[in-house]
């Protein structure tokens, strides 16, 4: 978007460098001929620039894009370009807005003159639509640890977290291209975000393992329940003979009582279990928390603090 | 859309200007040589005009689009062109009806005129896939407060809900193309209501937890439950050697009668915290309409009542 | 795919116009001179016609397509069109059928000759693609109303749904084309169909909450309940300090008994309210199967009777 | 991918022919003339040739691809067009091998030779992403007929099922094209697996009411357990005035011995729904595998005993 | 992204050859003619190259790019190309890094001089967005391992990883290329994950009834708890008719206590399916773990030590 005034040049030679593809159309082949021989000429270039833009700091991307501008000289024999004043139109349309447009020569050499143009991105969209999302997922594993450990609420719903979040990673895939010299920061993060869910589900899966059977080795779980069971059994059968009325009642009576007793001794070694996996839960979800906030300022310092540099003059090596 | 009539013209040297990307392809070049040396020449253009449409009140969005036509004029030399009259045709194809062509010169200036085209977006379908759906959802969040508080099932269907509304973001970024000076406004109201079905799931997790403990601090879950089946089991071991038939059998009816009791105490406990946790949420419930409800005039108003303006002449700086 | 036999043209001077784009490309530039002066000359030309299709009906949909062929005639100075026999060729490839060709003039006249292309929709892929799932998933919906009424299954069964038809939207999105004039009868049958879903779920919920609480007010649940074990509380604290052994084994016996007594009665009004809920769902189920009968109906009677038509030749206004 | 030597031709005169769409280059432009007047040129044509392929056994698709090439002859008078041998370079790159290229002429005719390209798909990647998923899918769908019928368990796993199989209609979507001629009978497998799946969920659904209540009618489910209540509340009343304490006692005992006796007989009516529904699911399961074993021959014998043909010369009718 | 230095051409003719599609732009028609005679001219030539890499150890693959330079020599008499020193520029853009570019000819003829470029794909970006994901997925798979069998939860979980990893399979497919000679070895690694997981998946839903009823047969979960309520029924029936005060009391609390016994024994039934199906549960996930590590293996050896060789200069057959 760069009107670029040129003056007395053969029309075709113009050659616009930027290294990856360039599109030149001519607008206008009228020429005025000025009565003492020199010759007025109008040439509006539509360019088609590809230029590999920084997107390190995505979606704070901010970057500079080179188009060098040159003519065929050769050994003193050639053509010569007068440069005028550059100004820009259009420049706030699209995602990328243009901020400023200059004619710099590269190393004072005549004939490497080029356009530094430099765009910074509309990040209001992709930050709507990425990071914010991506830190409400945060947020909601964060408080989903106020779920009990027992019930399957809380595994069910990490793992409808990490499909959200996966389903997010798909819309990433659609809008970022490609990494490039400088990869986006925030490919990274997502990648975080998504390690991060995982983890924290396998650790609500692993204590819920932990507050039903108090161990993570198998088949301890049903043991103890049995041995309850046999027990009882055991004794009803060795008394079954017994014919005293009053005391077989007294008996029954008594029997019923073990049995609530030792369903309370059981319940009580399932509250011990459950306590031990709320501990370690606690301290499950402090370790997380430090790692979140940790987390938060690198991230943040590496989105605003830190750079990338691409050297966008390499096509002039 | 737009036939052109031009009159008296050197071919190749028309401009169509909108400062993106015009291609203009000539149909026709045969020439019909008058006896009294007038030429006339009749070109059929089919230009692309690359226009920066305001997406602002998007699927509402209506705007106008400028066509620059220029040709080469210097200091008073050059071509001049004779417009005739502007007429449409096939107008009304397509996703955006062309509602009006007129003709106008920026500034009175001879050498500056536009063909200034008003265009209205067809928002039948975008209202019925995109913001219908969202209403939809958000009114499903607002009915899943019926469902009650403590089982898993309201937090499930808010989860699933969530996922719901991923989905249509990712049919929304294949539809809406990106940003630009007025990003459309439906970015922002699917933004929001993210946001706000979040928040009613993080709501609906904490007071469950609220509704089951009494407390958002962790481990007094269990606390309770097992000081009760503690006491229980000490007073059994304290009692067992006594051996008086008749007042065991008392013994053990009464703690039945107790363990009923505590029971029973233990079960208001829960029903005080389940009472509260429902007052809270209420509450919640009270001030997620009223949210919604200053919503809705709040985005009423942005979308049909205010305006993005876009300068689309800026190519004539 | 049609061939066109013309004779006697000047090359490059024949104009395919349907006023969207038009790709023209010359075959043989051969030229066949006989000694009478008259010149043979062939002409291929690979077309790529722009015609906005009729989808009213998809995927049963079929139209025609208009294709304007017209040669540059001023006031009787000019060329002129002979026009051969016209034949299709590989008609019956791709999405689309060619049934048949016609070369029809406008009103008559002699230099607004079009070809008339009568096209079919082959309707069998985006029949098994789109519509037979619609109907598969508004089928489960129905059969869904068998699922009790109290767990969360009809819930979460019925949210699952409304994703799975989610996912289907997606898919539509990707087949169809935007609107245009005559918008396509499926995306309205679409919506609906979302929107039943919706309702349906929505219903669900609240019969779910009248299942449970007997009313649609909130704070009622909790309530009934928190008396019962209140007075069984303040009973039992009454009498703990009578000593008589008899009486106390028959208190404590009459309290289990009065306790059993208040869990049926407690039962039977949840009783109640579930007989009640499921006649209202019973209510509800047969409005929902009306409402559907009604719908097909209807859209069978949008599909197949009624039509949406585009005037082709407008491009000729 | 073919090197066709051709010799002593008008350069840009030679056509190729297959009815869609044709990109023609030429490469060198340079002529060698002999002494004795004949001219050597050569021709580097890069050719893109759309050609309509058969996918009906998708993907283990195999078909041939015809290539008109024919020169301008008319009456006698034109070009001759000699061809030498044919060979082929770089056959084995891309989804599709090239097998053979034979070059053959129409009906003997001299002018209308074709280039006859056989190719052959790989059907490894398209079988292992799209066959083996929805082979796996319905493995699974019959396995889930092990899950008990009572619970939500089976139905959230066949739903969830139907969700994953949309999911690989979507991939489906993306990689086949549309239908043509041939439409490929892997969406008639999808399809199919679709209202399988759709079936079989069905199925659970009502079989699990069926395990509730006995019946399909409604309001079945709630009046037995209500009558239940009802009567130990009538009986309890009526007794609540008697004083005689052992009496009581034994009322008490009698009546929770009762409580349980209705229970119990509650529970048997239950069993006899449930084994009824287990009996009906039994036979549901055998009729599910004996259509799916059925239609496993049916697909096999279509996808590899039987074929669809395209003609590929219709170009010449 | 390679300047080409050639000397002395006529100016078209020089071709770039890699036998998938070549795009070529001259860029400067400027010619220096000195006093000797001779001819200065530069050509830059932008050439989109086609060509097929090798994607067989994605994402970390690398491979050469052959591109062929040659001119028109036939018998002698043609033209002669002196290449001088080629160097590379803005090799490090894009998602592949030019690491090196060579000029050789093949089997020493001098008319068969090609480029040999050597890319390397930057692996990091589809590391994190593909590898590292199905990692994740199948160690949460794992893990899994760790949630109690009879319980709804493991099956439901291992169900959504199976449809996580769906979504992987959509992204993948969007990334990836269609497979050519040498398909990426991901792809079969996707696969293998995917009928790991559905097998895990099967796994827990035949243990899950194992774990309900002991076998795998139909019909067998109802009819022993149906058989003790039968029998509970009839005991009480034939006993209904004794009066005696005291006989009945204990008769009744005997009841009571049988059928605690009875529920006992059922539950030890139980007990010992699930004690079963835990030992079989726990020989699967050894099992499980042994696949697992063994193709853990197998794919890092393939993925790193096997290689895939495609010939590259195949267009000289």
């Amino acid at each position: 978007m760069v009107v670029l005034p040129v003056s007395k040049i053969w029309t075709p030679e113009l050659h616009v460098t930027n290294g990856v593809q360039t599109t030149m159309k001519h607008g206008n082949k009228d020429l005025l001929v000025h009565s003492n021989g020199t010759i007025e000429h109008m040439v509006i270039m539509n360019t088609v620039v590809g230029c590999e833009v920084n997107l390190y700091n995505y979606p704070f991307a901010s970057d500079f894009c080179a188009i060098g501008i040159n003519v065929w000289v050769f050994s003193g024999c050639g053509m010569f370009l007068n440069f005028g004043k550059v100004s820009k139109t259009s420049a706030n349309r699209g995602d990328w807005l243009t901020e400023e447009v200059e004619l710099n020569a590269k190393g004072g050499r005549d004939d490497r003159n080029y356009l530094w143009v430099s765009l910074k991105m509309r990040s209001e969209n992709p930050f709507l639509s990425l990071v914010l999302p991506s830190i409400l997922i945060i947020v909601a594993d964060v408080v989903s640890f106020s779920l009990p450990l027992g019930g399957g609420e809380r595994i069910s719903f990490k793992v409808t977290l990490v499909l959200s979040f996966i389903m997010f990673l798909i819309i990433l895939n659609d809008l970022l291209p490609g990494g490039g010299q400088c990869s986006p920061i925030i490919r990274k993060h997502f990648c975080f975000c998504l390690v991060i869910l995982v983890l924290s589900t396998l650790q609500s899966m692993v204590l819920t393992r932990l507050a039903k059977c108090g161990t993570l080795w198998p088949c301890s779980l049903s043991k103890s329940k049995d041995s309850l069971l046999k027990d009882t059994d055991n004794e009803e059968e060795s008394k079954s003979d017994i014919k005293a009325s009053e005391e077989e009642k007294n008996t029954a009576l008594q029997k019923v009582v073990k049995f609530l007793n030792k369903m309370a001794a059981q319940d009580q070694k399932n509250a011990i279990h459950h306590r031990f996996a709320n501990k370690v839960d606690l301290i499950c979800f402090c370790i997380y928390l430090t790692v979140l906030i940790v987390y938060a300022v690198v991230i943040l310092y590496f989105s605003f603090g830190s750079q990338c540099k691409i050297n966008q003059l390499d096509f002039w090596s």
